[in-house]
């Protein structure tokens, strides 16, 4: 069902780019495409677009809902629509499946046109600098020099800040939401048990498992459970499920007895039958490699040296994923460059996911800081 | 090699029990053999024993070595020992192999008398309870009546906890390390993830791998590298591993790129060549089920009610698994039963692992409180 304020029906675009595309990894796409919706209208001046980028497991359909499925409503759609914080009757609002995605863009489920089949584990790996570079020449076809905004929340806030540092002069506003400037030992274990989970699946067969007609569920679903444990607060967790039990009574066996087993195992079984596998674990890698500060002795500050936009950066207090002080890292080397920064720590018992969420403190600040940005 | 004031080459014993032990889930083994060491002398009092609890991968090995294997230093020897805090000239200090455990005792492994086949997922589930009954019989056994203490990290401080409620005048000392009252929705989680990562590998054959001449290491694998995980602090791993890049760059691959990758497949890969994965199962199962204050409405003070012993209660500060607040817990539970307890919340960089660490804070604490302990 189409919320209050929808956006209401819409439909995927797709755009061809013939140019070749050097990647950071050295390998080489001859072209690509990209699958994107776009939500308002471009204003006169081109001053007015704002770039969603989403994360692990987003897609380019950011807001409302598709004309044959009803349930299909967007994975940002409390932010963004008409009257929403990111507001569809000011903006002109973009979102766009990431280069090596599985919902239409190029990526490991294309074909590949040197073999006739699927690439599979044959497709490069990508890194949100590629997907920067990626989003520009989309950015280019619809004509926006510059985007008012780039905003995302997690792996989408990395290419907010991607996007300051490698084109400075076409963002004008970094939101970078619930992220990180690069991931933790912590956090990079976290990935590897899931792409461990993945590849070591008897039906991932080295990623060509398209050419065997099958799909690493098993594998996929481990790294969807895992991964899902890092998205909640503990405290939520505590709260949502507790040791309720599922029968009442121990069980002694491994069934389910706690209401948390069924909650993840539904989790796991869900992702595993929509999501691709070499594409979980491309992003997984694009999350580790993130770290603009590689190249600078690892000194932020002076990756930053190059940003131009204005920033809104926000935490969680209960996410443990990316937790506040990952956030703080990112405001001070920005402070340190004398950028603008409004920094906002929100109370939310949510966690990591806190960021897709309604919470009223959270979507009164994006409405504040959107509501300012000159168009 | 054996360490300075070790109590040097030790051999396991193992001791047979007729009487059938009905477990807490309705079950009933006829019989049963539990495997131990014993470190020190037992004073003609029988008023200077001290039975150590392992936690969730440990055994009967608490110290010394073994005559064949100098390597086979025991998992707690830093503790147990001539002049150690837990000093074997005043202690007789026992170790015993869990009911169910892989390393001796009566357990999936062993050979099922009904069917001449191990008894693979056959075995049934065993809870803290049952082990706290087992260990019983080994202390008739031994003709020790009454524990001058009985200590733990982890799962093990769960035994010290229900050796206090289950049989309150058999343990005059109560040391609970690291540990908690019951698993949190969280903790389940992880459980349940590295459960799942076992039971779906195909070589688990529904627990009956001995049969098929396999074993499920790719299962157990993840289930280590994900527990693993949870063992160390986010700020040990971040000084440990950091970023740090095994081959001085990115590979763009999915072989080893970060140094906290080796590190974990390395620990997985070890822990599947010698951990029997219906033993884990099993483990985990037992973590989750603990919860004295079960039967009394989640009331842990009631719980406690029944208690006689003197308590140790240690947390560390660094510990996300079984943070220093589970600690808190317990300490409330004691003191609303007047119940007399020492609390220490000790600053250690080792998350949850710190317990099995020589801290010298720690350390001294504990040799302090066993000094104080009366034979």
């Amino acid at each position: 069902m189409s919320s209050e304020n929808s956006v209401g029906v819409v439909a995927p675009q797709r755009a061809h780019f013939n140019e070749p595309l050097t990647l950071k990894s050295g390998a080489r796409l001859p072209g690509f495409e990209l699958v994107f919706e776009t939500y308002g209208t471009l204003n006169a001046e081109h001053a007015n677009a704002v770039l969603v980028c989403h994360a692990l497991s987003g897609s380019h359909h950011v807001a409302g809902t598709y004309a044959d499925d009803p349930e299909s409503i967007g994975w940002w759609d409390n932010l963004v629509g008409p009257g929403k914080p990111l507001d569809t009757r000011k903006f002109f609002v973009v979102g766009v499946n990431n280069l090596g995605g599985c919902y239409g863009s190029t990526g490991p489920l294309s074909i590949n046109p040197d073999t006739g089949k699927r690439f599979g584990a044959d497709f490069p790996l990508v890194t949100v600098e590629d997907w920067v570079a990626a989003q520009a020449r989309l950015a280019d076809h619809l004509g926006i020099r510059t985007w008012a905004a780039v905003i995302g929340g997690s792996l989408g806030g990395m290419q907010a800040i991607e996007w300051s540092v490698q084109l400075p002069d076409r963002i004008r506003h970094a939101m970078v939401i619930a992220s990180a400037p690069k991931l933790s030992a912590q956090n990079i274990a976290f990935n590897e048990v899931a792409r461990q989970a993945i590849i070591s699946d008897p039906d991932f067969h080295g990623g060509y498992y398209a050419d065997h007609g099958v799909v690493p569920t098993t594998g996929l679903r481990l790294a969807r459970m895992v991964g899902h444990i890092t998205y909640l607060s503990d405290s939520q967790m505590a709260e949502k499920f507790g040791r309720q039990l599922r029968h009442g009574e121990h069980k002694f066996s491994y069934d389910v007895d706690f209401e948390i087993e069924s909650y993840l195992r539904y989790q796991g079984n869900k992702f595993a039958g929509y999501f691709d596998a070499n594409t979980y674990l491309m992003m997984t890698k694009a999350l580790d490699y993130f770290d603009p500060a590689y190249g600078y002795e690892g000194q932020l500050a002076a990756a930053l040296a190059r940003a131009r936009a204005s920033f809104f950066v926000a935490s969680f207090s209960t996410d443990w994923r990316f937790a506040p002080a990952r956030s703080r890292e990112i405001v001070f080397a920005l402070l340190h460059n004398r950028l603008h920064v409004v920094y906002a720590e929100i109370e939310c018992d949510a966690g990591h996911d806190s960021f897709l969420l309604a919470d009223p403190h959270y979507h009164d600040l994006l409405r504040a800081y959107l509501e300012n940005i000159a168009v």
